[in-house]
């Protein structure tokens, strides 16, 4: 039987919306194909919602979040912002209140491989093949939201980085979850030996590994998993830390599926999901037909399994994009040596791919 | 004309001692190839100074510290901490206190590729191929000196991510004039586009980079630096963060040497100088004549050039190392399926291998 789901698209900046509008395109034709009526709604923020309003998450948009049972949304930042560390209103803080407004405390990323892929990376296929690795980031707390300040004379800055106990529990008791449901390994990584934030993030984790007995927990420090992702992927499974630490490791991760352009993530906590790809807006492309629409193709995957709980059509959606692969289709940002010259493709003809 | 220096020798935890003989057997040969004057002194720090006095960093060792030219060090830590968030004595605390006392604030981490090695790497040898990266990772603030806090009920911690314009500046300056005798490109890595004290950061460095002309200067977010050292190391040549991020990168980073075992630092500032490996204190191997002595002595080298100004006699340590390894002379942590099951050394073997 088809469900009805009301869907927000939030294309934002850069290439968000080339992107997002593949997004979209893939929705709408497995709604078709398996009869759910999915109505959809658009909204502004970073940026785009900057030029338009001044407000880098305009009211309308958080109140249209609210209302939809799902978000789909496109990427942030524009770099006029970047060289310029004293600008005020930034686009990123729309994606940093969203979060925060929407409750979504967690930020699932997956670290899939596509066989096809192995050769794009720059890690030996031997290293990667086999890596299967899902990323459990803390998504509301951390130095991100902790109180920011800035001396009279303006030359000391400080954020401060802090954790309360329920923070590290909900998020926790998820990863856990997720480890059960998987090989049940689950790596907890922080940097205990330096930082009381991390101390108390051990300590929670070790208490709430008490609850699931069956899955094995080990504890590792940033500097040294930073280091092991490289050196070999395939020893983690369930990777559980704070938001700083998630930033980081988890771009790092996306060079082992061979290109941030593949790589999707699911936030969700208290209400609405919101999914997104993890790369950035890429504002030296945009506009280019040049953008990898797959990753939000794969957002739509992520969306469709876990807020709708459509196994079945998220499935469909990855053997359809295993399959351009196999064909030997790609984007320029996965390309390699190895692929003929006419499969490499834009971002619509890479999307009519994966829509036939 | 040969020169006279007092050197302390702080072999520390775990495999800190058994690096830290070859380091100072390697000390002592070019004293006497040169007709240099060294004498040294020896003290404790870390796991063994808690053992020994009930502090990670006992006074005498400070004092002595003051006292010497140059401080060569192992390694710190030890797995009992590790597993215990709540133990208020703590190795790495000296290590921590030591930097912050002599004024350390420059940690250099020369990541040098061995062409032999690069098959050790996880990378491909086409992507590591050229690599030469010179960080400077800023080591007494940041969120590791910041104020840190956990409240009465033991439910919220927090450290305070902080920075001074002054402790930017001064390490800015080192790291564009050591561009400037290189390939003149320097990468500064922060979080700008979140958190304050990255604001600073870059603001300073924007500044600072002004005085540098010639130098040219690209500011990257920290997600995306660990993104790219994977993707493309060659692309670095300068890299200058904060110290938290600069823990986090250079382990990264670590994996394109081939391997920990191969990288030394040098922490410098104020006054004396300070040399270490990079790698940690490995109890898992500590006294089986497994650990990888290179680093230690590549720490030797660097003391020679920058504290010592010896260039040759640092040259030709990094020389002997290059000759050992082109004969196929490996400890277990670089060896690979190519090597000879008779060439893999333990630590005394690659010592000795290396006096000759
Ligand atoms: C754009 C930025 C604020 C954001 C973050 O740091 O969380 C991004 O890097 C991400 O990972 O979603
Ligand atoms: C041992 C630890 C405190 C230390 C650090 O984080 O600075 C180490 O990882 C290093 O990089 O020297």
């Amino acid at each position: 039987m088809g469900i009805k789901k009301h869907i927000l698209v939030i294309p934002g900046d850069g290439i968000g919306p080339e992107v997002t509008a593949w997004g979209k395109a893939v929705l709408e034709q497995i709604a078709s194909a398996y009869g759910h009526e999915f109505t959809y709604d658009e909204a502004l923020m970073g940026h785009a919602g900057i030029e338009a309003t001044g407000n880098p998450l305009p009211d309308e948009t958080l109140e249209k979040a609210k209302a939809s049972d799902a978000i789909l949304f496109g990427a942030i930042g524009h770099i006029k912002y970047d060289n310029d560390p004293s600008a005020k209103v930034r686009p990123e803080q729309g994606l940093l209140k969203i979060r925060k407004e929407l409750g979504l405390y967690a930020n699932l990323r997956p670290i899939m491989l596509f066989d096809e892929l192995l050769d794009a990376s720059s890690l030996k296929p031997a290293v990667l093949r086999g890596t299967d690795i899902l990323f459990f980031r803390e998504l509301t707390g951390d130095v991100y939201f902790g109180e920011k300040s800035r001396s009279e004379d303006r030359n000391t800055a400080s954020d401060l980085m802090i954790y309360h106990r329920y923070e590290v529990e909900r998020i926790a008791h998820k990863a856990y979850q997720a480890a059960q449901s998987r090989s049940k390994r689950l790596c907890s990584v922080d940097k205990a030996n330096v930082l009381e934030s991390s101390r108390l993030w051990r300590e929670v984790v070790q208490e709430i590994a008490k609850q699931y007995p069956d899955v094995e927990t080990e504890h590792m420090f940033i500097d040294n998993a930073a280091m092991q992702l490289v050196k070999n992927p395939k020893k983690f499974d369930v990777v559980l830390t704070a938001n700083l630490f998630g930033d980081i490791l988890t771009d790092e991760a996306s060079q082992i599926a061979g290109s941030m352009g593949m790589l999707a993530s699911a936030s969700v906590g208290d209400g609405t999901g919101f999914f997104e790809p993890i790369h950035g807006s890429a504002h030296d492309i945009a506009g280019q037909d040049k953008a990898n629409p797959l990753a939000s193709i794969l957002s739509v995957a992520l969306m469709l399994e876990i807020s709708f709980g459509l196994k079945d059509e998220a499935k469909r959606i990855t053997t359809a994009i295993d399959h351009v692969l196999k064909a030997g289709y790609r984007t320029g940002d996965i390309a390699d040596t190895l692929t003929q010259p006419d499969k490499i493709l834009g971002t619509k003809a890479m999307g009519e791919m994966v829509l036939q």
